[in-house]
């Protein structure tokens, strides 16, 4: 899933998502709450008809971003109590109003409201604050309608590997639509990762989507989806074009790198998208450069088709019971690659 | 002609451009010069080649940014010696080396290096400027090859208009491609500008495009194509958008104002671009606030495609004779003009 935050893609239109065939974004119930606003959400017939977006949305639940943006945060059994980093007014969130809020917003996919915690907290601190996000689940859970929107629940643990497999062995109690692992930051170690995904993944339903938040880079989604991940969302794609940051198979270029100033060829060669059928990366160094808006933009498209062209293979490969061997080239190629060489 | 300043009109695509018609944009020479270099468009094979761009572009000569932009500038009979605003280097431009820039840029049409005058200026320094201008003009049309590259003049002579007319007969005997009215900045009191066309434009080849540069807004367009301008270029529509600011027949919406807040209607209800066949004010509004990437860009789809209507709507009148009474409706419909009607 791209990341739409605050109802948009940063830089893409609708129709570039469209066109790379993205079925499904990512927006924040956080951000939304606080601006526009659930009236005029409301008021629109929802989030698909407020941003014209024809796909899917899954809309979060906050519980990142009340730990990493808000201000004057206070927790409670009840829920939590914090400044918008806004315009520093209060507010009061709870896992039933959180649902609520994504009722208004008819999103297709609404998660339940979790605590995210500073790692690495201790063992005491982390089952705390399990027990609580486990509670808040089963709060979430019993406000949700028979409707058409699915609710997924999260699984947190930290580092405990046993945490982990308990949260996810009393959230499928529950009986969710679909599972999430939460807790787990852009930055953190891959080992660690892998070792808190490992814990739990098996404890979590195999018919019911399997989604690890806020991951990951291309190597990322090959090698959790090989765990058995199903759905990602990862602010990469898109960040890292503002910062001239062009993936390409292997790798990435920093387009911003002089030995790219007199580069006629595309970025990607044989990409199809808008960016490398049209531009060289001449160009595009030249556009980033001077701070030309239209850099950022032309990064973007290239870096989503990108990904979506991974996640069809990855998706081609599975269906066609070759991509384990399809994995072990994958990996081979990025071992090999040589940036110099591109 | 959309301002393609450092060969990219602000936010817009190529494609968005060829959607709504365009076929020439304006790049600026002083700042090619500067960044990326001649030698890196040279290299690319010319300036539409280097921005992948198919339709005509217009070079203007540096003129106006050598005044506006550059530090320590020194001018001489010679030309101009002047530090770059980008890396504080110091560069000399002359009105031959202003030609071979804009030849080894492949633009279509290319202007030759004229003296911006701060304004108002008296009368004995604007008389100095005007004839530097016409001995510039003289060297410039020297050494214009026979090709396939236009090469317009510039009328100068200030508020002046025996000046302006003096600048026209002179330039008219140079035989150039087409002529360019200078000297105008975007901010000046329209009575001063019409005195200034007023003065000159029939002294100007009616066979040959006449240019007023750096102007205008719709108003303008309206009324100069009505004292026999045929070319314009302008920063409006796109510096504009990015303020949020949206044109509409008769005037302008503030997308920012409150009380778009939940209005679900388009910017203009039936026009045809992007935006207004996408989004609501509402969600525009929103991505204002928000300060999203996407507002600038899907503003200034909306700004050039009401120009580019304007235009076209312009150009038929004319073909079909009817300009005259179409201007009357035009302007009485800008005198009605209610926003909060809106």
């Amino acid at each position: 899933m791209p990341v739409g935050t605050q109802a948009t893609v940063k830089t893409a239109r609708n129709s570039d998502l469209q066109q790379d065939g993205w079925r499904i974004i990512l927006c924040n119930t956080y951000h939304l709450y606080l601006r526009p606003g659930k009236e005029i959400i409301e008021k629109a017939g929802g989030l698909h008809s407020f941003m014209s977006w024809n796909g899917n949305i899954l809309t979060d639940s906050g519980g990142f971003q009340l730990f990493s943006l808000s201000r004057l945060r206070k927790q409670s059994e009840e829920g939590y109590r914090f400044q918008s980093h806004v315009d520093g007014s209060t507010h009061t969130l709870t896992p039933e109003k959180v649902i609520k809020l994504q009722m208004a917003f008819d999103s297709d996919v609404m998660m339940v409201l979790d605590e995210c915690l500073e790692q690495p907290s201790d063992r005491t601190r982390t089952e705390e604050s399990l027990e609580l996000t486990l509670r808040w689940a089963e709060r979430a859970r019993k406000v949700h309608p028979e409707n058409h929107q699915a609710l997924f629940g999260i699984v947190q643990g930290g580092g405990f590997p046993d945490l982990r497999r308990k949260s996810a062995d009393v959230l499928a109690g529950m009986d969710f639509d679909g599972y999430a692992i939460g807790g787990i930051s852009v930055g953190e170690p891959r080992k660690q990762m892998m070792k808190a995904v490992g814990a739990c993944i098996d404890h979590l339903p195999e018919k019911r989507p399997r989604y690890l938040m806020g991951v990951g880079k291309p190597e990322d989604l090959v090698d959790f989806t090989a765990m058995g991940v199903d759905m990602f969302d990862c602010v990469v794609p898109t960040r890292n074009a503002r910062g001239g940051s062009f993936f390409v198979p292997g790798g990435h270029l920093n387009i911003r790198n002089a030995r790219f100033a007199d580069d006629m060829s595309p970025v990607q060669p044989g990409c199809r998208c808008y960016t490398c059928t049209t531009h060289s990366r001449s160009y595009l160094r030249h556009l980033f450069i001077a701070k030309e808006w239209l850099a950022p933009i032309l990064a973007t498209i290239h870096n989503l088709h990108y990904f979506s062209v991974l996640m069809g293979k990855i998706r081609m490969a599975i269906d066609e019971r070759r991509f384990s061997a399809w994995r072990r080239e994958w990996h081979a190629r990025r071992r090999a690659f040589d940036p110099s060489g591109y």
